[in-house]
Order: structure tokens, then C-alpha cells, then sequence
């Protein structure tokens, strides 16, 4: 498994759900799998086996159908070699740190083989015994007055968080304005245009254009937006002539 | 606002859901909103405006119970002077640069104003009109085969990723081991134990006390198991001792 490689390290992830009541967070959480094209969904002792045709699971399908049940925790995870246990907000535990998920997570993404993430049931979450299979816990930062995420919005956020990339930057498309000659005649059209509609006078023209061409510039009209600006200035110069004409 | 600190960027985001049609995902929204500390959710035409109602949003009611309805995006975004769009996966957008969530919240946490986060219906995602409004675009990096997410979990990720702190670090408790001495008694408790049980022979016995004294080390038992380890050991050799006699 290698950072910053998505589907290395989504191939590796098992999420193990514990004891979850509601098969439509059972959907909504395979949704999230196959969303961060995550395979292995194995649940604990579900409340309701009628999970399969959960119907908020769009996309979500070969996932809940590949799912395994298992009736213990500890089968579920035979084959994980870490395990990671999620808790909502500011929940103490005795003897585990709990890390915050973007913490937590770096551990994941940098382990070398197949790590299980539990999530406990919607109402008690992890049981003291579930805690005890843990390597680590994870506590997702939700504010202290409402720390209780959703469990298909939990999967959702900690799966994101393991395949997020660091490294994604801003495109930031180079600005490519138009040719000094162009700026220049938006300049003196803009400046015709507000001294003929009586916006600024002759009087104070000289700062004006200055004023004007610095505008132009810090617009930052685009290369493409600059014939478009041209065309209008030149319509509404015209129609000015035309009032003069009649 | 400022970078990494998550209550200021929270009160600087409004979250504007369009064209919603589920009610329950616009109470999950809301949820989401009320999990990450923001409060301004803003709805324009939705589908059902019985979503005050919505059962999902355990814990999003005060939320949803200031969100306010308009009929226009122009109308609802007034306020906001940067307004950034999310879109699945692959969806081409012309003439806007799609950007990473990763990279895209970047310019949100660093802008100094409200900021409209838009999310489009469940269906069809924003319209080309919605799109007009927005100064970037954002996609979730979902996976090509199952690009699209659930409306609320989409608002979980996208505030997550807002919300999250770069700086956190794993809590490594910092190991306190044994004290040499202590060490040393598990060393030797041990290679006696593996002896008497007939795992080794003393004819190798000094390669096997340097094996068995790197591997102590190696297990970094902490200075609270320490003792509990010595406990057994002797414990076992007690019984050995037992068997002798009889």
C-alpha cells in the first residue's frame, strides 16, 4: 500500500459495521464504499438481514451484495492485521487515545496491509468489547454540541478522508489577458463612454484616464472577454451618435 | 477568517441546497451542517417544503429550523461573494475548471467573506444556470464507476473538508518502557520458561538468551504490562515447579 494512491489503499480497507439497526444506513454506507471504491463490507450481528434490499444504496449494489455477516466481531477481522475503531466527538476512553480523523488516518494510509475500521451501532456505537480488538481509535471533529454524525455521513467523511490527496492543487487557470493595444483601446473607449453618458467630465479627464486604465487592469479581463467588451462599449458609443443624430 | 480554526470558517459558509426533491436529505444536510458548526442552510425551490419535518436530522433541527426557502440562487446567494459549486465525478463543465475537493476548499478556507457552497438535486445535479453564478467548481474524488453520492453525505464530506485541521497529529503516546532491570527479569523469566516447557534446549542456550533479550525489546512491552508479564511468567514456572514435586 502506497500514499497518495487511491485505489492501492481502497483495496486494502475492510469496513466492518457493528450491530447497525438501520438497513437503510446499511445502503447508505455501501454507497459510500463504492463511491471511494472501497470493496469489503463486512457486518457484525446486523439488526435486520432484510439489509440486501436497502434501497438508498444507489451504486452502492455490488457492494451490499458482495457484504459478509458475521456473528463476532473478532471472525469479521481474522484476516485485518489493524484495527481502527471510530468514535463521535468527546467520547472518553479509558487506556485508547482517541486521534482525530485526519491523524488517525495517515497511520491507515501508511500501513502495509489489510486494516478493518469499525463503526458501532447508530444508538450505543462501539461496545467496550469492540474497543478491545482496537489499535487505534479515531474520533471524526464534529462540534461538542452536536458530535453524532450519521452513520452513512461517518463512512462517508473517514473513507474521503484516507483516499483525499494532499498533494491536489488549485487550477488555476494563467491568467492570459488581452495585448497592450487592446487594454488600451478599452481604456479610451470606457473613458468616451462615461464622459459622454455625463458619469465624469472633461474637467478632471487627464486622472480620469489614469484612473481608467488602472481599472481595465485590475479587471483582468480575460484574452476571450476583451472582443465581447469592445463590441458593447462600441454599441452604446453608437447609440450615443444616434441621440445626437435625431 | 483564518486557516485552522473551524469555528470562524464555519460562521463564513452557507450551504445552498437546490432543487431538492428528498426531504430526508435535506434533513441529513442539515444534519451534516449541525455535525461541522455551520448554520446557515439556505434552500431554493425545493421540492417539499414539508422538510422542517425531515426525521433524519437528529441533532440538525435548530438548523433546519433557521433555514430559509427562496425561489431564486440570485436571491438566495445575495450576500455571498464567492460562490462555489460541486459536481460528481467526471462531469464536464465547459469554460469552468473543475477542481479537486482537496484543492478547491483551499480557496474557501482562505477567503475572507460568506461563502455559498451550491448543491444541486439529486437527479440532475446544479443546471447550467446554477453553474453561471459560481466563480469555481468542486468535485468529491468519487471513483468513475460509482461517481455520484447521496446528497447528504456530499455536504458531510465538502464541510469535513472544510472544517479539517492539516496540522493535527497522530497522538503517539510516547513509549515508557520498563526499566532496564525489569527488563532483564522478563528476559531471563522467559528463556527459563521456554526451557523448562521443552521449547529450547540449553545447548544453545546463550544465541537463545540474545534472541530472546532483542525480542523483549522488540515487543516494547510498556512499564505498566511489565509487571502483569512477570506475574504470569512466574506463575508458570510456579507450576513447573508443581509438576517436579509430584
Amino acid at each position: 500500500m502506497r500514499v497518495c494512491n487511491d485505489t492501492d489503499i481502497a483495496t486494502e480497507i475492510t469496513v466492518v459495521l457493528i450491530d447497525t439497526r438501520n438497513p437503510l444506513n446499511i445502503g447508505s454506507a455501501a454507497r459510500a464504499l463504492a463511491n471511494f471504491g472501497v470493496r469489503d463490507l463486512r457486518l457484525v450481528n446486523p439488526y435486520d438481514v432484510a439489509f440486501r434490499e436497502a434501497v438508498s444504496a444507489v451504486g452502492g449494489a455490488p457492494v451490499l451484495q458482495a457484504a459478509r455477516v458475521f456473528s463476532t466481531l473478532a471472525e469479521a477481522i481474522a484476516d485485518c492485521s489493524l484495527v481502527v475503531g471510530t468514535t463521535a466527538g468527546q467520547r472518553r476512553i479509558p487506556l485508547h487515545p482517541v486521534e482525530r480523523l485526519e491523524a488517525g488516518m495517515r497511520r491507515v494510509r501508511g500501513y502495509d496491509g489489510r486494516v478493518a475500521i469499525l463503526f458501532g451501532s447508530e444508538k450505543y456505537g462501539l461496545s467496550n468489547e469492540d474497543l478491545s480488538f482496537c489499535h487505534s481509535l479515531i474520533r471524526i471533529p464534529t462540534v461538542p454540541e452536536t458530535p453524532s454524525m450519521n452513520l452513512g455521513q461517518a463512512v462517508a467523511v473517514c473513507l474521503y478522508e484516507c483516499i483525499r490527496d494532499a498533494e491536489a492543487m488549485p487550477v488555476d487557470a494563467p491568467y492570459l489577458g488581452p495585448d497592450g493595444l487592446i487594454a488600451e483601446q478599452i481604456t479610451s473607449m470606457l473613458r468616451e463612454t462615461l464622459e459622454r453618458s455625463g458619469y465624469t467630465n472633461r474637467i478632471t479627464s487627464v486622472s480620469t484616464n489614469e484612473k481608467m486604465r488602472r481599472w481595465v487592469r485590475r479587471l483582468r479581463i480575460s484574452r476571450r472577454d476583451a472582443p465581447l467588451l469592445l463590441g458593447v462599449l462600441r454599441q452604446i458609443l453608437w447609440k450615443f451618435d444616434q441621440a445626437n443624430k435625431s
